[in-house]
């Protein structure tokens, strides 16, 4: 069993986003050289989130962000928190600060038509994905 | 550290559907040899999902999902993607392509009321699940 | 590879809170004696969900609790499940179960601002939560 942690920095243009991360978690896992296990891409951030959906369609994370934000709008009579964020807070809890995925043979074992997202839901701000790959 | 990958298929019937997967993921673990450790559920497809539920009332998963189907009708305006499964997607982000069941003396760790789901949000069709069992 | 099963209780307090057991967590870790690796947290409730949100003001859990009411009220026309907590079982399958922490110098890698919370759902009442410990 081998553990190896990487991370890389990315840059986020809009308030709400949803940037494609796949080839660089696909690079990391080249660099660990470990051939079978999982790959956990964890995001350090209480303001955005990890996901896996469509990639080769632009359109479905458009509609996946249309969808938040009209189920959780920026402003909502009640919010507490000071920051003004409290939307992205809840956005993040909602799709969670990690995903895992498979490794086999070298390769992410995604589903055809997966990528993984870095979700942004109060940028645009420079931000951190962290990459635990283990296995044999 | 042993890790072992299995998949099998399901079909299913419905466009929303929640189907307990729970013996077929018993049935992974239980081929595998593997006493302690833990198991992944993993979902390739970008329009299901996997939750852990209930799964002696079949009332719960009904309600789930008609909660999700209310939030998250079909149809909303301003969707772009032409394949008319936007809602499917989001719903897919939202309960997460995967889930991790601890595994204690041979068996899935699970809580007294607490099944496995796969979420077929964009049915009927055959689908794929992957389980990967890990540990000593 | 070794792996450290641990548990522990709480209570709580409302029908709807979030507890923060990040330090709860925390001694677990300690007490394993594993360096690196990764801690899951895992509910075995179906009526409550772990989350990974900012700790630092009350605010934030306030406000993702607010949003998770206003969208999952207490009660929704066509509900069928007799308990009266079918609010509670959707809110446990969009938050999830489980949340996965990585382990870095025998210290849990979160991010600045991040904290582990229970979310109760159906309370008050005295819940368990499992930890795994898993590395090097």
């Amino acid at each position: 069993m081998k553990i190896v942690d990487m991370d890389f920095s990315i840059s986020t243009k809009d308030r709400n986003q949803m940037l494609d991360i796949t080839s660089r978690v696909r690079l990391a896992v080249e660099q660990s050289g470990i051939t079978n296990g999982d790959v956990i891409v964890y995001c350090p951030h209480t303001t955005a989130a990890i996901t896996i959906n469509e990639n080769a369609d632009p359109d479905v994370p458009h509609d996946v962000l249309l969808t938040l934000n009209e189920l959780i709008p920026h402003h909502r009579a009640g919010y507490r928190h000071c920051e003004g964020n409290s939307d992205a807070h809840c956005k993040s809890s909602l799709l969670g600060c990690s995903e895992l995925v498979l490794l086999k043979n070298k390769s992410l074992n995604l589903g055809t038509w997966q990528g993984i997202f870095f979700c942004e839901f109060d940028g645009p701000r420079t931000r951190r994905v962290i990459v635990q790959i283990r296995g044999q």
